[in-house]
């Protein structure tokens, strides 16, 4: 049984956060309980960006009730005026008493003014409860207002010797309906899905959200250095929009066709490869805080060696194809020692009916200090 | 807490007979409680291959006690003169008033003979306490005393993309110390240890047991179709005794050096290759109920693709080495459909420090219905 205190409101405060990860576009999640004389008088979360912030929402519904409460909040409440008013002047002025915060906003904006604004009129704060599953929720955020580059995820399905179809090329399916599913609302919480032109030509997915209820499309972006992709793929069906990474060098008539139907075509450098680095560059500037990388190998590859990507998530199924002539899930040219192998850190696995996901991020640090081993 | 009740005697019992794992040779692993008005009087696990089976040791610990108690035994009690007199018998000389069985024992000398040899002597008998956990105790044994041939567990460790090694071949280490100290322990629970002879000239290994308590050494066997193994390898260095499996065509001189060097050379069929079926059968005529496969990626293959591989323990790093000119940990040829994988089934996960460890078990009727996809 969960015992009834801080934690047990934090963590509704969470959940409910959690519950709107995915659309809030480069907005972090955040949610609020407020509660008061010993039961919860106010709830909310931010829903959608430019609309009102999880306090906000929660002292609504608290009413005159928010006077002398407690409010759990998951993220620092706000001190500056963005889009909306201040939070931190909105609990003041209902006159909330304590306000207890799950991890201060890194965001330079904020970064602990709020907290300082809310003890400068009496309000008792305390930070830190439940930090972790906090910071993991808004991952995307933590770099995005950082740095303006978008949270790469790599997701691949792959077998337990690594590979991502047979020697024939199939594939359909690594792993099982549970995982898939996952995948899917993976899809939901990022704002792009990024794949190379090759599992375009291989499996022409449509790469949109598919779950037993709607779910939002990401922007569909495609690295395709030579305009390969085919007028008639699936990836242009109109179901979300299509932006295709390109390079100077191509060919201005692929280009026409494939703007015909409908989608954008991004210069990203001056060929003859799409230079990853500026594309993550182009897409924070076009506000895509966070990106699902699903492959082929080949861009896995690069963008793991370019260090682009921030997070991975390897579905693997109980599947052995052998090593002959099978895709790779990773084709890049790796480290002449294991000790600087790209390492994992904060490892978790999950299991999806059959299948499970390792879960990790590389550990940029430790393979510098490795490399002079 | 745990609760006192039959199965917390029957845990009990069940750990002794884990504790004894890997010195019963081909003997399976017994552990055995005897219980008497609240308090348990005695204890015991069958500890070496022609001496006392558990219930010996237990029934001489209870003495006179024995009479109206309960005994709690993991495997069903013989009821056949082998090495040892029956069991069975002596429970009933004791007068004991209970037995409480794991699992029936799949021994054609026994199955089902020794529960009702009690039964006709008015004792009570239940069975399938805990059954799954005495199966998994015992696997090695009940393949053996069915086929005569050794259960196979495939052991590696490998990167999150499959590989064994870096491009340079380097591979030491991939996993840290507990997952190693983990292999050290299979290795004393198992009879034999399987090597190719490309895993000899690249790692010089001993291929003995090494634990911060001592353990013992497996029978070290070398795949070595054209007697490539050095002279002066470390696996000839007299620690455990080191059996060559070769074919009839292997040079006579190389075999008479190894010989000089206290190696046993086993010719397995007429060649190029050793008969890997021929191999385990001859393993089994010399009483080898056990392999630990250690590669590495030929062998594992060839083995995997004659299906004589029982089981799985795969230990994974969180590390990515790339899959360009890296040794992979499974080198066959493999199915045209995803479907026809090699599948494992019955897959458990177990942490070992920053890695850990993907258990599981061919399914080699599941493959067999799915070829006709």
């Amino acid at each position: 049984m969960e015992l009834l205190n801080d934690e047990f409101y934090m963590r509704l405060a969470l959940d409910m956060a959690e519950g709107a990860s995915g659309q809030t576009g480069i907005n972090p999640v955040v949610g609020c309980v407020v509660v008061k004389d010993g039961r919860i008088v106010g709830m909310g979360a931010h829903l959608r960006r430019g609309e009102a912030h999880a306090e906000v929402h929660a002292l609504n519904m608290a009413g005159a009730e928010a006077q002398g409460a407690t409010a759990y909040v998951t993220l620092e409440p706000c001190s500056h005026h963005g889009r909306t008013p201040p939070c931190c002047d909105r609990l003041i002025a209902e006159k909330v008493a304590r306000v207890v915060v799950a991890m201060a906003d890194p965001n330079p904006m904020v970064a602990g003014r709020g907290l300082q604004k809310l003890r400068d009129h009496g309000i008792e704060t305390s930070v830190g409860l439940l930090e972790d599953r906090a910071r993991a929720l808004n991952e995307p955020f933590f770099k995005y207002i950082s740095t303006g580059l978008p949270f790469v995820t790599l997701k691949t399905a792959l077998t337990l010797d690594g590979r991502i179809a047979t020697k024939t090329g199939h594939s359909k399916w690594i792993t099982g309906a549970d995982a898939r599913e996952a995948v899917h609302t993976l899809r939901h919480r990022h704002q792009g899905i990024m794949v190379g032109v090759g599992t375009v030509l291989a499996d022409d997915s449509e790469l949109t959200t598919r779950l037993s209820v709607p779910g939002l499309h990401p922007v569909r972006i495609v690295v395709d250095s030579r305009l390969r992709t085919p007028p008639d793929a699936r990836v242009l069906n109109g179901a979300a929009p299509t932006w295709i990474l390109t390079t100077e060098r191509a060919d201005a008539e692929a280009a026409a066709v494939l703007r015909e139907r409908g989608a954008e075509i991004i210069a990203c450098g001056i060929g003859p490869q799409v230079d990853l680095r500026a594309a993550m560059r182009e897409l924070g500037r076009r506000e895509i805080g966070s990106v699902l990388l699903e492959g082929g190998g080949a861009l896995n590859g690069n963008m793991l060696q370019a260090g682009l990507v921030d997070k991975l998530m390897l579905f693997y199924a109980a599947k052995i194809v052998g090593s002959v002539g099978t895709p790779p899930a990773f084709a890049f040219d790796g480290p002449e020692r294991m000790s600087s192998a790209l390492t994992l850190e904060r490892v978790s696995i999950e299991r999806y009916g059959a299948d499970w996901c390792v879960t990790g991020y590389p550990d940029r640090a430790g393979r510098r200090a490795e490399e002079g081993e």
